[in-house]
This record gives structure tokens, sequence and C-alpha cells, in this order.
């Protein structure tokens, strides 16, 4: 039985991560439990899971949600809480799926304690993939994927050598606006932007999708992830996002892996790696799906791509830049304070005058996160 | 170092697995070569690579192969030459490309004596794959396919455990006539047949795609190859031949290998597994080819298949039959003797008298095969 606990239970991952342990009730036990403010969702987590420990974002829930867990489920509030929840348990595995750059101190925490990491949050690695990486090959702690596109390449690299990759190639179905030219992107909504036309995901990564930012966030956290030069990682429109992402050896031999759109694969494979347990996700079948389709990436459509690139490249706090100048812009879209467009524009007024700080240390990407966050506020 | 012999050395198979050897020559020797009457490309052979015995298929051949290859180079010649190049050389690896049945006595004779088995000569597993696993097993030796479709799923089982598969599925291009009707097929010539649209093969090979059965003896080849049921092994339309097959687990995902259809790249893998070491085969470009497309394979337009299936689940000398069957009718087809549903209608005719053996030793299943094809002759 494996000991797991969750940052961010309450999220899209979080709870299809609950969903895939309820499938496999003598796999899996859970150890801890971190929400932000859903607490009504968190104590009916508790409830059915039985944790030893939860976490809540603000200090004002702790007694409501003391009173209503069960008896012997300690609660925590705010970053230390998350800290505890991933550090402080007996957990083997911690899957990390809190958004944004909140989880990245967290993460360390576990890895610091010898946890294996299901990594759910992109800011992690994009923000610091340089300490996360070194730390875990320290603690010997292996850091697999959950995202569909990595996890693919994780999954495509099982028994391989990574010195026999020539290149890997991460799919991108285009998001909701894939099928619009730039004019056309001038006059489109948030209810509009929100329609992605494959997968169910929270409003930000949707969001990311149709902008491209979530590709650009893939590419750099792939990286880290499969340690290779952007050289070797190439993104490729594939509108059904039925090959999840493929990896070239260098016979020409390509390893892809497919199946329907369903995160509890991945979130599953995360959990336990290096096993297949069944699934209740349905099976792809081919011949119902019919044809596939592959458009080379156009990175004028989508410049947020290119600047992600760009950074990656650049290194250092550059990522952080990127990422938080991305997170306010797609904020105050979703709130209707600026229009779609306006997206990239900020993300790429943020990096022109960006000066990047190579190999930071969590003081200094956590400055340049609020600093920028603050141009990106004003801009 | 890796030491290998060829048999077959003057077809298809064998002359790529020579171009492979000539792209790594750090890396390969060649100790043997076999071949039939081409016997001039055999002495080429022998010139450019030096083996120590080769091999041909008439005693009349010996004098002047034996005045024209390098000095200490033996010629061989008969079944029994086949044997000397399989089994009497120091290579760790014998490419089995010889066609027809004479492959099965010569591959049997090598992992005899301990040698890895690059399996190009599909009647080995068809006619006696309960003999040929139980040895190699016995002999520790690894049976690695070379076929494109047996390779894709041996690839795709890399680092994978085989009790997590929940099936098997070999993509099949649909060979020359996958657009005609029954009922146009009554017309076709043996010129029309020769053109397969993706691969650059041999001629009984090209008939076979065109029948389907060239596909059944592959569903037959894969139950032994991976051991298992026929109920796992599945078979999909893919006119492009770019997935080269595909391997799902029980979690739902899937592993497909993909590529240019390029045979170089399997052989190469058969000879380099698990290492992959660079190729001269283009990379694949989806974005250029665009679009994949995957039709349910029908069983009615392609009787062929369904027989195979069938002799499949019967065992014993069933599939013997089929194989033999299938060859005499080839043949004839091929020298203009009967139509092309001819062949389909030998073989149906051939099984449906036929008497399966159940785990025949190697003489009733050289007997059956004898049998049949008088039989097949005979229709």
């Amino acid at each position: 039985m494996k000991k797991i606990s969750i940052l961010g239970s309450t999220g899209s991952i979080g709870t299809q991560t609950l969903d895939v342990v309820r499938m496999h009730p003598e796999e899996f036990q859970v150890e801890g439990l971190s929400a932000g403010t859903n607490i009504e969702l968190l104590i009916e987590q508790a409830k059915a899971y039985r944790p030893r420990k939860v976490s809540v974002s603000r200090k004002e829930d702790v007694d409501y949600v003391r009173m209503h867990v069960p008896e012997g489920t300690e609660v925590y509030y705010g970053n230390e809480g998350l800290i505890e929840v991933a550090a402080g348990t007996d957990a083997d595995t911690v899957i990390t799926a809190v958004m944004g750059s909140v989880g990245l101190t967290s993460t360390l925490a576990a890895i610091r304690e010898g946890k294996q990491i299901g990594l759910a949050n992109k800011e992690t690695l994009v923000t610091a993939g340089h300490l996360v990486t070194a730390l875990a090959q320290e603690k010997q702690v292996q850091i697999i994927p959950v995202d569909s596109e990595h996890s693919a390449i994780f999954q495509c690299l099982n028994g391989e050598q990574l010195r026999e990759v020539k290149q890997i190639t991460l799919t991108a179905s285009g998001g909701s606006f894939r099928d619009l030219t730039r004019q056309q992107l001038q006059h489109v909504t948030v209810e509009d932007a929100l329609k992605h036309p494959n997968w169910s995901m929270g409003s930000k990564i949707t969001i990311d999708s149709a902008t491209m930012v979530n590709k650009g966030l893939e590419v750099i956290e792939a990286r880290w992830l499969f340690d290779l030069p952007y050289e070797k990682i190439n993104v490729l429109l594939h509108p059904e996002s039925i090959i999840h992402s493929f990896v070239e050896f260098q016979d020409t031999s390509m390893i892809a892996q497919m199946g329907n759109p369903d995160m509890r694969v991945p979130i599953q494979y995360a959990l336990t790696y290096p096993q297949r347990l069944p699934s209740p996700a349905s099976s792809l079948s081919l011949s119902e799906i019919g044809t596939l389709h592959f458009k080379e990436m156009d990175m004028e459509r989508f410049p947020c791509l290119k600047l992600a690139y760009e950074c990656g490249k650049i290194g250092g706090t550059a990522t952080t830049a990127f990422n938080a100048a991305n997170e306010v812009a797609v904020a105050r879209f979703l709130k209707g304070d600026i229009s779609f467009l306006k997206i990239e524009e900020i993300i790429a007024r943020v990096l022109d005058t960006h000066q990047s700080i190579p190999s930071p240390d969590l003081e200094q990407i956590e400055q340049v996160d609020k600093q920028v966050r603050d141009i990106a506020t004003s801009l």
C-alpha cells in the first residue's frame, strides 16, 4: 500500500487523484490533503479518506474545518500548513497540484524529506528547475510528471536511454481559438476562451492553452524533467489530443503515447509507476476516431510560445518573469479587465525590460516574481 | 563489436541488413552469409564483408563460388550449408531472412548454439512456434523480431510488464488492392498486385499483403513472440503505415512505435538491441504527412485474415497447412496459373479438410507441409 499526500486536493487534478484512489482502495492510503478556500469539499474528502493532516489557506477557516473533519485529522493553515502536508506525514508520494508559485516551497520541502513527487504544478520547474532537479538528484527522489504531455514522454522513455534521444515533441491541441486568425482574436470573450476543445481543466490553464503559454511552460518543464536542451524540444499542433506526445530516438524510431484525453490515466501512472493498474478511463478506438491531424506550430500565430523558448534559453529568472507576468495577465483577462491579446502584450513588455539573474536562489526568485507582478498589474 | 550471420543475404532483408552493417563498420563483423541462387551478389558480398563461411542452395554452384570468394571464406551448400552458416560460426546474432519453411531447421540450429535471433522468417514461428519458443527459453536466447510490426510491439514493450498488456494492435496498410471491392478483385493481374503502396518488398510478401495473409501470419507470429492469446491481438487498417503497431496497457495508456516505412530501422534495432544507433533512415515529419487514417479491419473483405485467426486458435499443424497452402497458391498466381481470388479459395479448401495434429514435432510439421503442398498444387 502506497501512502500519498495531495497538495491542492480540491482542484481539478486533486479531485481526479482522489478518483484514482477511490478505485484502488487496497493500493493507496491518503496521509495528507491541502486545499485553498473550498473547505466544504476538503471536509468531505477528509471524511471519505481520513488523512492524518489537512491544511487550508486561511487561518479563519481552521476552527470550522477542525469541527467537521474526523477525529484524528489535524488541521493546519497557510504556507506552513501546506509544508506540513507536503513533508510532515508518512506519505511516500506527494502529488503537487496547487496552482501558482506557492507550490514551489512545499515541493522542495517534500523532496527534502525524500518523498517521490507526482508533479502537477508547472511553476515548480518553470521558476526553479535548477534548484528542484539538483535537490531531487541529491535526495534520489524521482519526479514523475502528471501533465499528460510530460507523462507521455516519461512513458515513451521507459526502458530507453536518454542519450539516444534525438528530439521530443509535445503535442498541442491549439486551444479554444486554434481556428481563429490573429485579427479575429481581437474580439474574443472570456466565455469563448473557457471552451477548451478536448480537456476539461481549470480556467487559468484553459486560457493558457488558448494563448499557447501553457505549451511554453511545458517546454520549459520538459527541459528540466528530461534534461534536454531546447533545441531537442518541439511542439506540434495535433487538434485531437490523441497522441499525447512522442520521442524520436537517434535511429529515427519514434515512440508515442496515446489515449483518450483523461487526466486520470497520467495521474494514476504517477502514483503507480513503474506499475500500471486497471483504469476506469475508456479505451481509445483509433478506428472510431478515424483520422488524426498534425500541423506545424506557427510561432507568429502563437507568439507566447516563441517568448517561452526565448526565456527558456536565457534561463535564470527570465522564466519566472514569463510565468508571473502571465499569471497576472490571465487573472486580469478573467476579471474582464483586459482583452485577450493584451495577455501576450503584457508578457512581452515585461520580458523586454527584465534583466535575468542567472542561477537565482529562492529569495531572488520570489523577489522577481513579486516585482514582475507589480509591473504586470500596472501595464 | 558484434558478430553476425545472415541467412538469406541476397534477398530484400538480407541486403538491407548489410546496408546497416556498412554504415556501422566499427560495430559489426560478418561471420556468415547464405544465399539461394543469386551467386554473383553473394560473391560481391563475400568480397566486401569477408565472412568466414558462405552457403548456396545448389551443389553445382559451389566450385564457381569458391573460385571467386576471398581466401579464407569456406563455401557450403544446401540445407547443411545453411545450418553451417546459422550455427557453425562465432556469430552472436543470426538474422534469419531466408524465405519459406527452409528457415526453420537453420533457426533451430542457431538457437541450439545459443545465438540470438533476428527473426525475419515468418514460417519459423507460424509452423513451429511451440518448438522454437520452448528451445529459445531453454537456451536463454532472445528472439528479436525484424518485421516492422513486431519490432514496433517489441519496442513498445521496452521497460513494460507483459502481464499489464490489455491488447496489442498490428497495423495493416491494406496492400495493393485495399480500395477495391471483392467484385473488382476478380479481374486484377499479377502486375497490379505487385504495386505495394508503402513498402518495397519481395513479390511473395507483396501478394501476401494484398490477400492479408501476411497480416494473418503476423498475428500468428505475434502470438508466439509475445506469448499472448489471439483475443489480445488485433489488426487495424492504417493506409499510411506510419504507426507500425501499438500496445494498450491495462491502464488504457497506449504506446505506439512510428516512423517512415524503412526496413533498415527494425533491422538495425534487432542487431543493436537494447541500444539504438544513428540510422540513415529519414526522420518522420508528422506535419508533412498531415493526416493519419484508421479503419476497422473487415474480415469479410479479407477472409484470409479470418482464416489465419481460426487456424491460430486451432493450433497444431493448422497454421502449417495455412502457410503451405498459401505458398503454393501465391506461386501459382505469380506464374499466371490461377486468379487472385483463387489464392484464398485454395487456402480455405485445404483448411476445410485438414485434420490438425496438436503439438507436432518437426517431422510431422514437414509431413503436413508436403502433403498440403501436393493438395494445393492440384486444386
